[in-house]
């Protein structure tokens, strides 16, 4: 987590403020639920919260820092300090809890606040998406594989693709965000021995969390192992998209560039240049959302009711793969919201390939005259070959190729060179994406 | 994919007999969509059907393979092959289609097979898992954090925890599942130009598949790896359940063992020695599988509408990690099944400590008659550790210690020495996990 | 390891063929040492050459599979069905060692192996880029930064780049060859209780090796994490070069194009493709490569004197990575021995900017006519982006740019636009690469 | 990167204060080169001395960052403020330079710094594990495969191996020092059109570096890629150190303990619980280490003369791997010297199995009895379960065995059982590990 790479609201939810404040609230309403069990006087759940409940400031911060640089203990340092705000009846403060208790369920609403954050990036940035494609619906543009010319698409098309896995990457993190948000009050080996099962479902209630149904201490890290690899998706997908821009950006295709502000500049020696040093970086923190995912794996297997193996792993990777991810998503939606698009460039390069992209359809034309396939694609291929060497287009081509005219009229033949061919469906797929009234 | 780690079942989807078959059906439907369409003669589609509905023997497999080794193109060589059956009709095979049609639809019928078997192995091992944690629901034993004795907990709980877990994991793969069952007949670069989507819908519902909202030539590549991940997860959770069981078949613990058949020989230099090779293998394994997490992400940036570089990784990690994580989900069904469990051995680590697992009982009782908690842990200390120089145990400690007598009723302090107590919300974490109608 | 992206050099090391042979040679060696030392005769030595030293056949390979079938312990089976051989004398064979004594070094062999080949393949890789290095040293291109036109290179600069790469490359695979060819027979901890510690170091004479300082029963796997992950660094590498030849080959570039064979059809659906897909493929198998990293490290924290976690990772990675990479650097040295560059092309690329790659010069003249460095920078940029916007190319805007001509004459201004300025020290270049000598 | 896991040395290389100033000395030592070669005046390079030779304070740097706000360029930051202090004759400084120039160089000098303290931290460690190792060079105690006893080893053959591997991994280390200390002054595509060589040449030399062979406006990433794969490499042979201590911590074995400080309260609910908690930290830090290896992997292959996506991946990688390995060498230093061994407990389990650990030497003496392997195995075996069933020590088992005694007589049965045996060459690994002066 490095502030180049940080948003404060995602920063926030990792700093001690937040932490210290879920972990009072976690301790405060496990008071009212022992008060109501009778466990503890009501008067002390009373007055933790009339005396406890106030802002974590540096101050409060500092000084649990400074206990716990001699007790070597966080949560005792953090119960010591509480203590010294609401007085004697601190001592029913924690009872019958364990440490993880606060910092499991701690971490559980942390990672619940961060996916919700994610949420709403990406719902922005399927917003953005979104825009752009009903914008671009028929903007037709070359269609790719192996970076070579295949057939036209349009760029309303790609922008759709990349809502429709968006979209499936917001369902997976509802799920993984559904998965983590449990809240563990069980005691040092999960047994309730010392605690009743009743204040973990309140506290869990209070929360918005689910009772875990089985803890050993800890909350099973198989929760968080697919937390992070939904983490890992989806910076794949947001790579996706960065890959696709930084194509379109570069000089020979050029259709499409980054929004590039006033005062920046590209380059100390080339003053020239556009780089796509957004969509650039994008494909790097994709690298580093991705990075979290074997070791939170790794994390799954502790040793018997728990080790504390994952903890380090997990002060890392909490903030710094949620914080680069919300970062990644921002930035991907500015990109994709301020994206430029040259539509001449677009259509030079739809017309690069002398009509080779129609190749296919000629094929399909000769079968469906009776040609064999082998023979269809022998008749396409020896065209497309001289197209290819340069001596001219394909139409042309195969006007003057007596073989072909001779089970494809002209007329016939030159109407397979029309782009609405192409384009016919593209509504039915956005009906699929967006569903049939995403026009109106 | 090593014999050694191999069940035949799993292979089987991954052998070129299924693949074939699965593209030969493929074809044939979408023959019958074009058929109905009036794109292709229904004779067309009739003689596919009934000249091309065959085995896929090593002999037509072998003839695939020649024809491949000149076009170097394998739906190429399928077709030219599968047209040797069929005759003449077998032009209208692949009509408007794409290789990729084939080949990323059959992908998703084996991932979706795979997925099927897993489930199954899932579920015997859930049935494991659940018949060993009711018969050991109430078998105390040593509960350890760190490594280190903390409070009871039972031998039932342990299996219980594995079987929320693989719950948890199932429900993941299924969804994973779900998301991989998609079907793409949408041509060179996804837009339908040459073939209608009412193709891609027919041939889904035939195959128990989704129409893939948006393809580009290929299914979108975030899918497979959410599978993978999904696999990894799982992988990480048979890890975790393997740990467990080295840890408890050490020989200063052997509170449990893996079944010793009777010709097996242990080591050939140490032959008393009955080592946990099935569990370490285990560990093993969760690596291999989780290894297919990480290319599976780098697959999701294809270039423009698609390149072929996910190809080889998929060619490898499609039936290594299924085949590997199939393997493992056997083999811990049967060390679960057969795990034979050491009562004297338990029982005997559960007193090592010579009643130090109670200190935190006792620390709470000492709170709740009124010593505060610094106190309470400061008197629990000051007696545990003589226990852990050797002393003598903590009641004989607690007893001779008269800040502590002056407190705690003698009588009083002997019943916090109790195991029920760490047994009685057992049934209510049980009902948690199993259902309130589990022991029925 | 599947047979596709197979060559049969690589697999034979890893085939049970070469295994047995192996395990064969350091029982045999180690007898003799035995022998010489006294603890067994020298007869039974002889014996065992002489009547085991065969060829393991695809028979006793079968019969070795069966024994196992029974003892579930590999080299016992191993070691009966020698005795079938060797006789009564057999019973001397093995005498003092552990199996791990007979499969570390074993797998130590079969790695240092596989690095000699790996470095044939890297030998003929660095031959094939030298030679296409001197063909194109002049052969002057646009280079790009970010994907934009930035200033002009040479092809030959390129190939000079790869191979200097992939001689460090070489010297990090020399030094993991160096770091796994250790031979450890040093019993069931390691001690030598049983065996001298002479019979290691006379077998590791014997076969190439040098004698583990100190083994666990195992070979500590550290080496092992050098030697899998030097093969990921050579992998990235090898993507590196890949992924240069698939942007140069992609429609609007177009400089280069992989060597496309006579039968060969590039897709069903267009025949005039020609498709990068040696490239794409190579950069999907650096992804397997890379894979077998992690793994190979999580190997390394054996507990105690050794567990088997890591034979299950290592009997997959070991061919697997090992087997990949021998076929990705043949492809690769196969795609740039063929590579087909089009010089048209790249000249028309190199023009295409209208001059603005001779921008960073230009500034450079400015500051150095004594305007400071950010006038100089406003003064490129505002007639760069003239360029930029279709005006006219750099020189004719320059030359139209009072503030510009006032600070550098017209002759001057021209000078400034030659190649040659950006090729004249790409022969100082090749001598760090190539040595003083590497044109002669 | 975070404080927890930070040591300030480490930690500064990073810090903005000394980036600043490398780029800094790259500047002016070029300067002083462009100087030499009458490029720029001389004076020019002795302003830049005289007036920029001094720290980056807080302002200065807080300078930077504020022109970097709206320049959105850092090395135009840089040298904008750098020309505040230096005046008029600044213009020259960056002359014929990239960014990449000054970025590029800076990392590689920070990466050998960081190196350097590693292998400072390395060389403590192994101080500490060599005192260790002499102290314990016959501290007999039990060896274990598979958790499971196996023979005697020593506790100082456990040190000397940890010694023994990280040697190894010190010279890894200085290798990969080796490989990236590299200074790159090439220009924006390498090919030094705009700058002499020689600037290069002296600049590398001032720094301690040597010239790139062949850069791309950037140095080739394999460098970094080894680095990281190095520190992952190491990370794991630390978490094997730290995985044998928490398993001789473990409350069933403690042989051994981590040291528990005066103040330090282990559990806020186990008040007698000694964690092996900064082991248990270690293997999670591990995990992090390991994880730059992949995305520094991912980063070699970079599009044409460079793009800048490694750059994010960089900025986090390489302070958070490198400062959090620094604080686990520490860490694990620190828990190797004043790790606490227990002599009574390492004895207890030595003699747990009754003479178990025996049988591999009688196996030996009856083979050597002219018993067939398979023979003796059958009679070692049949007592060993004897022995595990309870029923007594293997060598009151073995004289109770007539078929045993009858070729073993009873002297020589009692002499196999002598722990002397075991560690006899125990000095010749030591003169392995440490040389033959070792105990001087």
């Amino acid at each position: 987590m490095i502030p180049r790479y940080s948003r404060p609201e995602m920063a926030a939810i990792w700093a001690p403020e937040n932490k210290f404040r879920i972990w009072f609230l976690i301790e405060a309403h496990a008071c009212d639920a022992q008060a109501k069990l009778g466990v503890i006087p009501a008067d002390a759940a009373k007055a933790v919260w009339e005396r406890g409940d106030k802002p974590y400031t540096a101050e409060r911060i500092a000084r649990i820092d400074d206990i716990e640089a001699v007790t070597k203990h966080d949560v005792i340092a953090f119960t010591t300090e509480l203590a010294e705000h609401v007085g004697a009846e601190a001592r029913f403060v924690h009872q019958g809890m364990t440490s993880s208790d606060v910092l499991d369920t701690c971490l559980a609403v942390q990672m619940t606040q961060a996916a919700d954050l994610l949420l709403k990036d990406m719902d922005a940035l399927l917003a953005a998406l979104k825009t752009r494609a009903l914008e671009h619906k028929y903007t037709v543009c070359m269609g790719r594989s192996h970076g070579i010319h295949a057939e036209p698409v349009t760029m309303g098309l790609k922008f759709a693709g990349f809502h429709a896995e968006m979209q499936r990457n917001r369902e997976r993190l509802l799920r993984a965000r559904e998965s983590i948000a449990t809240c563990a009050i069980s005691g040092a080996v999960g047994t309730f021995a010392n605690i009743d099962p009743f204040v973990e479902e309140y506290v869990a209630e209070q929360l918005g969390l689910q009772p875990e149904p089985l803890s050993t201490q800890v909350i099973p890290r198989d929760r968080h192992a697919e937390y992070f690899a939904t983490l890992g998706v989806i910076a794949s997908s947001v790579e996706r998209a960065a890959t696709e821009i930084r194509h379109l950006q570069r000089t020979e295709v050029r259709e499409a560039e980054e929004f590039f502000s006033k005062g920046q500049k590209g380059s100390s020696a080339m003053p020239h240049k556009r780089n796509p040093v957004l969509t650039e970086n994008l494909t790097g923190l994709a690298r580093l959302v991705r990075m979290a995912v074997i070791p939170a794996m790794e994390n799954v297997a502790l040793w018997h009711e728990r080790d504390i193996s994952h903890s380090s792993v997990e002060r890392m990777i909490g903030p710094d793969a949620t914080v680069t991810l919300d970062f990644a998503l921002a930035r991907l939606t500015n990109v994709i919201a301020n994206l430029v698009l040259y539509p001449e460039a677009i259509e030079r390069n739809l017309n690069q390939m002398g009509g080779l992209v129609f190749s296919q359809r000629v094929l399909l034309a000769l079968t469906q005259a009776g040609v064999s396939r082998e023979d269809s694609y022998r008749l396409v291929q020896r065209n497309a070959m001289k197209v290819w060497g340069g001596e001219g287009d394909l139409l042309s081509m195969l006007t003057g190729d007596e073989e072909v005219t001779a089970r494809i009229p002209l007329d016939t033949l030159k109407e397979l060179f029309d782009l609405g061919y192409h384009t016919k469906n593209v509504d039915a797929i956005f009906k699929r994406v967006f569903g049939a009234d995403h026009a109106a």
